[in-house]
């Protein structure tokens, strides 16, 4: 069997907390054999979820989804450095100290992006020699999955760290997704070497310099979703825009096509009949495949899950824990880093 | 008769010049009739665009489709502040030389971006007390246009110049688009005042204290394509990286809907039928009819095109500086700038 991993699950965060969540975690633990979960938040209020998923009939592997009690619950409008030096029996708070413990290997938070990025660097910790830790999204590209990095984390980056996302997000899709030398891009407004901000003039060449990362170059936005380069790497702010514009265009777009099936009797009986394919078809732009962002770089794995997470979501997050863990990933960037640091060094 | 307004073509400019360039000349010159355009490019070149278009029978008003020669072209691979300063013969230079010389009201361009910005402040100038000419763009949403400025002509603002454009923004969308009271978004990672990189934590309470300007708070990027904001205040970075996104997602997204109509013989026949109605609905996201992105806060309107235009887009662009020059949007701007100017002058 393969080595096992031990996840601490926010039980308590999320806007479908905590039946989604409950129920995403026994649905990986029946798929995993190797998954134990440890759901983190009020007994009370998971006992009843748990319940409730007997009642509809799901598998629920008592010996592998422990309840940890936290009686306390972060929310979006708690402020998030405050929160998680204040709310010590918080579901986060709790969940990080076991992770930082080696009680688990991995955490999970659909709860407060701002509590899981502050918690993620004052509990976990950055790996020595890692700047700031980058939160990094799969998203669905016309030819399958690319990485946008940073998507939130370090709102004004410097170029050392964008090369040290570079890497890490290299590493990620290589160990990851199983891509084969990432092609890695600079998100810029232009291809031409001049072109850019101060930030991106100055990560350029350092970018350019790298033997170890394969670099191709700037990337425009308008080549993102075609999936030109495998690895997106940008500041948090432009990065955590324009993850958020790919949301609502793609919602407001479907929902004029939507609109237009609706709109008379022939376009109905049309829409009745293409809608097969095109639910086929829009599949592969589904993001709740991917489960999570995964913060890079810290001392043991913390994802971000959507905040409207479902049992899907989840159950995707869990698995990408258990293939980050099993594929060794954050072995692959601290030798990296360290590596990265000895030149330096020099 | 509405006032008369002469406006510099730069006809070599573009993917489809000098054809689709001249073609929206003629068209705009017959809609509008008081509308007189100079065509700046190589004369024998446009002369046999005229002939042709002439031949497909599209009339053409001589009298109205003045040709001023140009002998040189500035493209995409010049450097656009040398080819500005090199090339004193070419249609870009030529052309703002007329506007400067007050032979032309305004200046038109498919070509070169970086040679339209670079002209624009260099040869046009921008209006006492400008600090910055930013590039605004009308973007499509769910419930009608909005404007995202800047889009891409000071990729490294300052918190004072993203107020100037909130304010330039709020007269344009007020008096050319007929939004009253325009809602001014500052674009953002989150809707609370303390999110933001540097640049917008400092802009916020700037707009915040301004009584002349209907700031409505951040808005994040997912709530763009809602319309949420007729006016969103960016850095040109990330205002260039959301517009070419859009571009790009657009595409890829309404192409996996044609790949999903083409995938078999029911949804073909369901597309089919489907076509006349989601024609009707997309068409609200047609973004040719906008025309051009006018950069304001120069001492005339200067328009840069999209590259790719076809002759409907320029004929939108020559309605816009029409709009522009009939609603006296500029001297709505020098005012308000001059009233800026003398507050903070007390």
């Amino acid at each position: 069997m393969a080595e096992k991993i031990t996840v601490a699950l926010d039980a308590m965060g999320g806007d479908n907390a905590p039946y989604e969540i409950v129920k995403g975690a026994a649905m990986a633990v029946n798929e995993l054999p190797e998954l134990t979960v440890k759901l983190v938040g009020q007994t009370q209020a998971i006992t009843d979820t748990l319940n409730k998923l007997k009642g509809e009939n799901l598998p629920i592997d008592e010996a592998r989804l422990l309840i940890v009690e936290a009686s306390e619950v972060i929310t979006n409008d708690d402020a998030p450095v405050m929160a998680v030096r204040r709310k010590k029996d918080s579901s986060v708070v709790v969940a990080m100290r076991l992770v930082k413990n080696g009680e688990a290997d991995a955490f999970i938070s659909a709860g407060s992006t701002g509590a899981v990025l502050v918690g993620g660097q004052l509990l976990i910790g950055r790996l020595h020699g890692v700047e700031r830790s980058p939160l990094a999204t799969l998203i669905p590209t016309a030819n399958g999955v690319s990485l946008i990095i940073d998507c939130g984390a370090n709102v004004d980056s410097r170029a050392n760290h964008l090369v040290q996302y570079a890497k890490m997000g290299s590493l990620y899709m290589e160990h990851a997704c199983g891509v084969k030398n990432p092609k890695v891009g600079l998100l810029n407004i232009g291809v031409e070497e001049e072109k850019g901000n101060a930030l991106v003039k100055e990560t350029y060449p350092l970018l350019k310099n790298r033997t170890d990362i394969n670099f191709t170059g700037s990337i425009e936005a308008r080549q993102i979703p075609y999936g030109d380069a495998d690895v997106i790497v940008c500041d948090a702010f432009t990065g955590n825009c324009i993850l958020k514009f790919y949301e609502g265009i793609a919602k407001v777009l479907l929902g004029k096509v939507k609109e237009s099936i609706y709109a008379n009797t022939r376009s109905k009986i049309g829409g009745a009949l293409l809608k097969p394919s095109l639910k086929n078809t829009l599949a592969t732009f589904d993001t709740s495949k991917f489960g999570g962002a995964p913060m890079l770089g810290l001392n043991k794995l913390v994802v971000k899950a959507h905040g409207s997470s479902k049992a899907k979501e989840i159950d995707a997050a869990l698995h990408q824990c258990v293939t980050f863990a099993s594929e060794h990933i954050d072995e692959f960037i601290r030798e990296a880093i360290d590596k990265d640091n000895e030149v330096v060094g020099d």
